[in-house]
C-alpha cells in the first residue's frame, strides 16, 4: 500500500448529518411513500414540485431553533448579492408557488409534494441535517372542515402502511388557545413575539425533554449532554406551572355546550366524554381541575375561537367515522415552527420499541402540520387561508421497519441473473453478451461479470448481489458435441447445499437441482424455471 | 387593492434559473424515468443515492465553465469552518460513496441513482440551475466491455422511451485520442493541463458554437452575445486549423488490422467502412484525407491505447447487433468535464424540430459520459476504474414531448371526482363526507369543494382539476320521497353538450347522458359508469 500521494488524499466522507442510501433503503421507501400518494391522491391531491433553492426571504425565519448560528438554514448569496437559501420544509415553498401561481390554480387547491428538506442544525440520533418531507396542503379554504380532512388523511395514510388502529393517534390542538394562554401569562403583544415563539418551541420538547426539560427552557434556561446552553423563555415559577399545566391537562380546556349543537367539553386530564362538574357554566376558558379548587379563568376572543374550532373538527371527524382512537383533541401539542395561527397537528406512533438502552420506548412523533393563514398573505394583499401536514418520511420508515410491515420488507428486489466470463477472448465476449441479451429479451434482469475475478470471486460476485442464479459456460461446454450448453447454478440451494450433509437422503437430488447443465437453447426456459422456485 | 403593508410584501418569485413542476410536468418526468429505470435494472444496475451535500474537496473541480466565478459550484461554509458544496454532477459524489463503502459493496460495482443537481452558472433558455440527472456506473471494472456496455444501455434506453432507430445515435469517442493530439500540439505534461482543459471545453461547444466560435475559444477568446468575454486557449493558427480538423472529421483517426483480429479502420471524413488507400501501413495515427496530400501523422502511446480501445468497443457492440445507426465511433465528441480518461460518449437524437424562429433544429445531447478512472483514485490508494452514463433528463423530456411520445403523454391522469358543497350545515356537511368516503373506499380519487364558491364556481373548479364527474346534492335531493337521490354531472360530455345545438337528433339522449340523477345508494356504481366513458 506504499502510495506517495497519500499526503494529497482526499478523505472519502460526507459532512455529519448526511447519509447515503443504498439500494434496500430506497426501495422501502419508494413502496413506502407509493401507499401515500396513493391515498393523497385519492383525497383529490395533486402534484407540485418547487425548486431546493429560494429567495432567503421568500422562505422567511420560520424554523424551530432559530437562536442558532446561521438561523438553522444553509444559506448563500448569488452572484447578484441576493441571499439565497436551501429549503428547510416544503410548507414556506408551496406559499411562494401559490402565490406566483394564484390566478391559474383551482382554488382550493389541494397538492401533495415529496421533497428533501435541509436544516444547518444539530444533527444527532435519527436527526439529519437533510431529510424527506411528504406534504398534503389545502390552499384556499378557511373551512375547519379542510383541517378535519388532513387529520382523516394522516390517519388513513398510517393504515394504508399497516400501522394498526389503537398503535397510532392524530393529536389536534388549536394555536389560538394556546395564544390566549400566552395573553392570560402576560406574553401577548408584537413586543413578545420573540418570547411566545421561545414558549412553544419549549412546549414542542416535552417529548423529548420531559417536564424538567421544559420547565427549564420556560424558565431561566436548559444545558444540553453536550454542554451547549439553550437560553430560556424567563417566565417566573407560577407561570411556568401554568404552562405545564395545561400541557399536562391538569389545566385543561373547557367549552360547554348548550344544548343545541354538537360543541365539546375538554376538561379534566383532557380525557374525552368527563363531564364538568354539575353547575359549572362555562363558556370557553380554561378550567383548573386536580386536587385543588376548581376555577374558571375567563378568557375571550381568539382563545373561544380556538376552542369553537376544536369542537368543530372533533364534530366532523366523529361524524365521518373516526373515533378517539384515531382523532383526538390533545393540549399538549404545539408544533414548533412560527407560522402556524390555528390548529395544529402531530402523528403520533403510540407502541413501543426497544430503545437503544434496550428499554422500551414509545415511537412518537412522524409528522404533523398546521393552518397557516399568514404564509401565502407574506406575498400577496388578499388573505389566503391554507392548512397541511408533512409526513416525515425516514422517521416513518424507521417505525415500518420496527413493525415489520410488509410494504417495506416486500420492496426488497433479487438480483440480476450473473453471467460468469470464464473465457476472455473476443469471440467468447460476444457470445456471453449473447446470452445475457437473451435472458434480457426475455425481461430477465442480467448482467455479464466484468471484473477481472476468477470463477469463485465471481460467483462470490453473485451471492453478494444477491443474485438467485448464475449461469456458466466455459468453452468445453460451448464446444459440446450434441451443440452448446450451459450450467445453470441456483444460488440459494447451493448455499443450503453447502450447509448440509451429504448423509441426506435427498442430497443427491438437491444437488442435481441446485446445479445443472442445459442446452443453451433452452436457457430462458430453465433460468425461469430457477427464479420461480421459492 | 388598498393594503398599508403593500411596501412590506415579499415578491413571490424564484430566483433566475430555476423552475417548478406541476402535476403533467411531474407525471410525464416520473413515467419516463420508471421506463429508464427498468432497463438499468434489467442491466442489473441497482439503485443507490447520495445526499445533496458534501465537502467541497470530496467533489473537486471538475466543473466546465470553472472560469466563473464560485466557479460553478454552489457553495457554503459549514459551522466548523470547512466548505460544502452542492453536487454539481451525480459521478463525483459516486467516487465518494465507492470510496468509503468500498469493503462491502460488490465488484464491480453496477448502479444507478436519479436525482437533481445544481451549476451555479448563468441560466439561458432550457439551461437551468437546478436539473435532474439519471445516471448509470459500472465502478471497478478496467474491461472496456464495461464501456461498451454503458452505450448499449444508452441505446436502449432511447429506444425504450419511443424514439426510433434512426432518430438517435450514441457517438463515442476516446480522450486518450485527444490527449494524444494534445501532446502533438504542444499541450503535454502537467503544467499544460489548465489550457488542456480549455481546449476541451472549446471543442465541447462545437455543437453550440459552431466551427467559428470554436475557433475564437481556442484563439484568444470569444465575446457572446451579452458581451461577457471567455478566454481561450491561445492556440495559434495552424494549432487551430488541427483541432478543427480532427473535429471536422478532415483529419481524422487510422489504426489498420493486420489481418488477424477485428481492430478496425477509421479515417477520411469518420465514415465507418471506408478503406485506406493501398498501401498505407498505419498502426495508429492521425491520418489527413481531403483535399491535399494523404499523410500520417505518427503517434504512440496514449493515443495508439485509445484507438485500440475504440475497436474494442466498436467490435463489441457490433457483435451485440448494435450497428453503427445506433453507436459509432465519433472524432468530435469530448465531454466538457475534466475527469473523464478514456472513452467518452454522447447520446444525440439527429431528428429535427421547429427551433425558435421556426427553423428546423436538431434536438442535439440528451446525455453523455465516459470512463472516469481517476475520480475513485483521489480517495484510495489502489486504482478503481470506472465508467458510466449520465441522461439530461429535462432535455431528454423536452424531446419526447416533441415527438409526442406515448409514454409522456398517457401519464396524465384525469382529476378527482368533486362533491359539491352547497348545503353548509354541520349535518350536510357530514352527509357530503359520507359521499364522498364511498367513493373513496372504492378507489375513485374523490373530494369534498371545500370553497366558499356557489354551485358555477364549484362546477368551474371541478373543470379547472381536469374532474371527469362531479356529484350533486341539494336538500331536496337529499330528502326525496323515495329516498336520497344524487345528480351525477359528465363534465366533459356537459362540455360538449355546451358547444352542441339543440337541433341536433340526439341532443336531449345526449343531454341524459350529461347529466343524470340517481338513488344514493347506486352513487359509486353510476360514478364508476362515467368514468368508463371514452
Amino acid at each position: 500500500m506504499a502510495d506517495s500521494d497519500a499526503s494529497n488524499r482526499v478523505r472519502a466522507t460526507l459532512p455529519r448529518g448526511l447519509i447515503d442510501r443504498d439500494a434496500a433503503d430506497i426501495a422501502a421507501a419508494e413502496a413506502m411513500m407509493a401507499k401515500i400518494r396513493d391515498i393523497y391522491s385519492l383525497y383529490g391531491f395533486e402534484a407540485v414540485e418547487t425548486p431546493f433553492i429560494e429567495y432567503t426571504e421568500a422562505l422567511g425565519k420560520f424554523l424551530p431553533d432559530q437562536d442558532r448560528p446561521n438561523e438553522g438554514v444553509f444559506s448563500f448569496k448569488d452572484d447578484d448579492e441576493q441571499w439565497l437559501s436551501l429549503r428547510y420544509d416544503l410548507t414556506a415553498p408551496l406559499a411562494r408557488y401559490v402565490a406566483e401561481h394564484y390566478e391559474k390554480l383551482p382554488k382550493p387547491y389541494r397538492s401533495y409534494r415529496a421533497g428533501w428538506v435541509f436544516r444547518n442544525e444539530k444533527p444527532g440520533p435519527g436527526r439529519f441535517r437533510q431529510f424527506m418531507q411528504f406534504d398534503a396542503d389545502t390552499v384556499g379554504a378557511a373551512s375547519v372542515a379542510a383541517d378535519a380532512e388532513i387529520c382523516m388523511i394522516a390517519a388513513d395514510c398510517l393504515e394504508a402502511l399497516g400501522i394498526k388502529r389503537g398503535d397510532y393517534v392524530i393529536k389536534v390542538n388549536n394555536r389560538k388557545v394556546l395564544d390566549g394562554m400566552m395573553e392570560a401569562i402576560g406574553l401577548g403583544g408584537a413586543d413578545n413575539a420573540g418570547r411566545r415563539l421561545t414558549v412553544l418551541r419549549a412546549i414542542d420538547k416535552l417529548d423529548r425533554l420531559g417536564p424538567e426539560g421544559v420547565r427549564a427552557l420556560l424558565g431561566a434556561g436548559r444545558k444540553d449532554e453536550s454542554g451547549d446552553f439553550t437560553r430560556g423563555a424567563g417566565l417566573d415559577e407560577p407561570h411556568i406551572e401554568q404552562v405545564i399545566g395545561l400541557l399536562s391537562g391538569v389545566t385543561a380546556y373547557a367549552l360547554t355546550e348548550d344544548g343545541a349543537g354538537a360543541t365539546h367539553v375538554l376538561f379534566g386530564d383532557g380525557a374525552e366524554g368527563q363531564r364538568l362538574p354539575d353547575g359549572a357554566n362555562v363558556v370557553a376558558g380554561s378550567y383548573r381541575a386536580g386536587g385543588g379548587a376548581a376555577g374558571n379563568v375567563a378568557a375571550e376572543g381568539i382563545q373561544h375561537d380556538g376552542l369553537k374550532e376544536l369542537a368543530e373538527i372533533e364534530a366532523l371527524v366523529r361524524a365521518a367515522g373516526y373515533g378517539p382512537d384515531r382523532v383526538r383533541i390533545d393540549p399538549s401539542v404545539v408544533r414548533g415552527l412560527e407560522y402556524y395561527t390555528g390548529p395544529v397537528f402531530e402523528a403520533e406512533l403510540t407502541f413501543e420499541t426497544p430503545g437503544e438502552d434496550g428499554k422500551p420506548v414509545r415511537f412518537g412523533s412522524v409528522g404533523g402540520g398546521g393552518r397557516y393563514d399568514g404564509l401565502v398573505a407574506r406575498f400577496r394583499a388578499e388573505p389566503v387561508p391554507a392548512t397541511g401536514f408533512s409526513i416525515g418520511v425516514s422517521r416513518l420508515l424507521a417505525a415500518l421497519r420496527a413493525i415489520k410491515s410488509p410494504i417495506v420488507a416486500s420492496a426488497e428486489t433479487p438480483g440480476p441473473v450473473v453471467v460468469l466470463m470464464l473465457d476472455r477472448d473476443a469471440d467468447s465476449m460476444a457470445n456471453y453478451q449473447r446470452l445475457v441479451a437473451s435472458l434480457r429479451a426475455a425481461g430477465i434482469a442480467a448482467e455479464l461479470y466484468l471484473g477481472d475475478g476468477k470463477m469463485n470471486a465471481q460467483l462470490k460476485y453473485a451471492d453478494k448481489r444477491l443474485s438467485r442464479c448464475a449461469v456458466i459456460q466455459g468453452s468445453n461446454e460451448r464446444n459440446a458435441p450434441g451443440g452448446p450448453q450451459v450450467t445453470i447454478r441456483d444460488l440459494k440451494l447451493g448455499a443450503e447445499l453447502a450447509k448440509s450433509t451429504k448423509d441426506r437422503a435427498d442430497y443427491l437430488e438437491l444437488r442435481q437441482r441446485a446445479q445443472f447443465a442445459a442446452p443453451e437453447a433452452d436457457l430462458v426456459d430453465r433460468v425461469r424455471e430457477v427464479l420461480a422456485r421459492t
